[in-house]
């Protein structure tokens, strides 16, 4: 591609040009061909602007013949004038072309991407690249990449590394089940569900605070919009705590860094396009024991928990906690602790007294990390994994803590549920950048 | 655990608190056992400390108790006082205990990772959790999270979106072979190689920049110190490029960024245990067309190119081609281009005489990348992958091109590798957090 070197401009940028001639570079998004001139809207992935092509003056008729031969979103350089109009409704700004170049060709798109109610979500993931074209589906990208840059920022100031755990496992690891097999030449191999083990041989191997960013898989047959066989885990761990009180205050920090940086950035745009307010909550968010939690939703809310799920919690009391998170602490957060231990990982902390060192934290009625302190000390882990039934599978887990592990906790949260609960979408099919499930492989 | 509150001071820290009551917490590294004193050395992340017991202090008889109880590498938590002591090799401080607290014990360990010259590389990595308590170890780790957090930043600072592409696809990508295959319910599944056609497919969805760092597999069975069976790219891409000179250009700001941040922060302890000097280069780094590398390195080196390898580099050609950078360019890096088309992918651009629109960057003998303008055309892309014989295996790739799709390019690193050679270390066993070659997949 030749031409000119000249930068391109991106939308949110074009206002700083008022005057001077730029190359904007963008997909032709609708063209609006009128009697005496043609609009042309262009978008890039910061917005949309208009071109103006009026059809008395000489000099453009090449650009109107080759307007008139182009589709929408076929994509487009064009050198011109940013012009002030108050007229135009983009911004109050129009690009008047010089040249025009169309970089590449689009045939007929199979839908509306503008118009996506009537659109089949089967159809939508099909043709995902057209799907995330809409704005909306634009900024779902964007606001993902925003709260990992600012959680992440705020690990790697506090002295984090992070680490690239193995995805290909030897052994299936934690629950046997749900685990992908693979073919690895002529043996076996599983697809890792967790780095859980692998942050903490990092911390049993001299590393004080890790943190990952990556895959996660779960080979769960069930079709909801809710579960996916893939997705982005972010992972922490880190020595040297008291208690499991310091992973909570660190996680509160953490997302305190993460909704502020999403706020600040694209709080408005979000309020615009979701309707959904960007809320940065304050330290300490509410912390409730299960035990009061339970006397809180049935004086409340006539709710109990039933039978099975007792020392534990279910979707629906989820959702009420929410309820009474914003009710009762006018916060949007709430700390779910003393868990039964009977219903937690082996691996999670029990004080002397058998008491789980552990907790959930609910946001928006949804359940979205599981942490605790760890069980650092190798006898009372093997106590544990025993208790447990859980034999052979994790006694290579077991072995990096025989030779000095300092005491540790983490947690563990799914990114991509994290940002369908801040936009307020209505599952992970809406929110994944490619969906995978049972069903789905493709694109 | 239960005990005092106070946040711990870590080795680095400790002389801001000359005169202070603190908490430390590390591994035990050493205990000497003198007549009047013992002498503990303390470990944590980010260096060593001295504790001195005095035994002529009848306080000290219960601590004097706990630590001829204990085996070094069992983790550690004191309590006591920072005092400045010349006499003292470590840092000039030390440690005056009033309190201690073993949080974990260790037994006696496999083999001194201190002293790693006679230990074989397999028990090395059988242990990695032991292994990498070596402070040369440790370093590794985190020099690798710096230069990837140097390059994030850039990337961040330049409005790149971050993605996660889905590792699970559904039909074998790019070359058939190599392709690790996944039982995936009542089908296969197949590992992705590499996240070229997610970043393509989010340029084409109208976001224009991407990055993405992840795992990338590759079922190559040889079992050499060079390759991996799983490991980290560092891959991007980007919209509305003039040339792909645009991607080099690129390119030398990411990794200026990422080479400069691991200076800043460990610079001079790289010097000091590796014996490695982190240069950063300045822009341009040289270029050089591969007919006119040919000829300098037959001028220079009397090397010759096999037959085999016309149109293209082998290892040879690349350690030498380092060895013409530094000599006639005063470079560490250099870029080779006009590589010949059949030598490259199908989706690298050519220009209307053929003309190949890629590079390869040589660092320290050694090729870490592949970058290149893509062909964004439909039409085009179409035409190469049929000269390729490319056929079903690629026409879901195809799809992404069809309805509009900016001029873009891009690259990958690969994250392991940039960080062996930054260290000078001997080989990918050494670099990675966890190694995964065809017999290993353990721990």
């Amino acid at each position: 591609m030749k031409g000119s070197n000249k930068m391109n401009i991106s939308v949110n940028e074009l206002n700083k040009h008022v005057g001077e001639e730029i190359v904007f570079q963008g997909f032709i998004d609708a063209i609006r061909d009128k009697k005496w001139v043609m609009f042309v809207i262009l978008r890039d992935a910061t917005g949309k602007v208009q071109m103006t092509i009026e059809k008395s003056e000489e000099a453009n008729a090449p650009l109107l013949e080759i307007m008139s031969n182009t589709k929408v979103e076929s994509t487009i350089k064009v050198t011109g004038k940013v012009v002030e109009n108050e007229a135009v409704k983009l911004g109050g700004i129009e690009i008047i072309p010089t040249n025009i170049e169309i970089t590449s060709n689009a045939e007929d798109l199979p839908f509306d991407f503008n118009n996506l109610d009537g659109v089949n979500i089967d159809t939508r993931m099909d043709y995902k690249w057209i799907d995330m074209r809409n704005p909306r589906n634009t900024l779902v990208r964007q606001v993902e990449s925003c709260i990992t840059e600012g959680m992440r920022e705020f690990l790697y100031k506090n002295n984090f590394t992070e680490i690239h755990s193995p995805k290909l496992i030897g052994a299936a690891s934690e629950s046997g089940s749900d685990v992908f097999e693979v073919k690895y030449f002529d043996r076996k191999a599983y697809l890792a569900q967790s780095p859980q083990f692998y942050k903490q041989m990092a911390l049993a191997g001299g590393l004080d605070k890790v943190f990952e960013v990556g895959p996660v898989f779960r080979a769960e047959n069930s079709n909801t919009n809710r579960h996916a066989t893939e997705f982005t885990g972010f992972d922490l761990e880190f020595a040297y705590i008291n208690s499991y009180e310091d992973v909570m205050s660190l996680e509160e920090d953490l997302l305190i860094a993460g909704l502020t940086k999403v706020k600040e950035r694209y709080g408005d745009k979000i309020k615009e396009v979701f309707g959904t307010e960007v809320v940065i909550p304050t330290k300490p968010f509410p912390r409730i024991k299960l035990k009061d939690l339970y006397q809180e939703l049935h004086d409340r809310y006539n709710f109990d928990i039933p039978k099975e799920d007792v020392g534990d919690m279910n979707a629906e009391a989820e959702k009420l906690t929410f309820k009474l998170a914003q009710e009762k602490y006018n916060s949007e957060f709430m700390f779910v602790v003393d868990y039964a231990a009977t219903k937690r990982p082996f691996y999670h902390m029990r004080d002397e007294n058998g008491k789980l060192q552990g907790y959930d934290l609910i946001w928006r009625g949804t359940e979205i990390t599981s942490g605790a302190q760890r069980e650092h000390r190798y006898v009372e882990l093997c106590k544990n994994a025993k208790e447990k039934g859980l034999g052979k599978d994790v006694e290579f887990y077991l072995q990096f803590f025989k030779y000095g592990c300092p005491p540790h906790g983490g947690f563990g949260i799914g990114l991509d549920r994290l940002v369908m609960l801040l936009l307020g979408l209505s599952g992970i099919k809406e929110t994944q950048f490619l969906f995978r499930g049972p069903n789905r492989l493709n694109p």
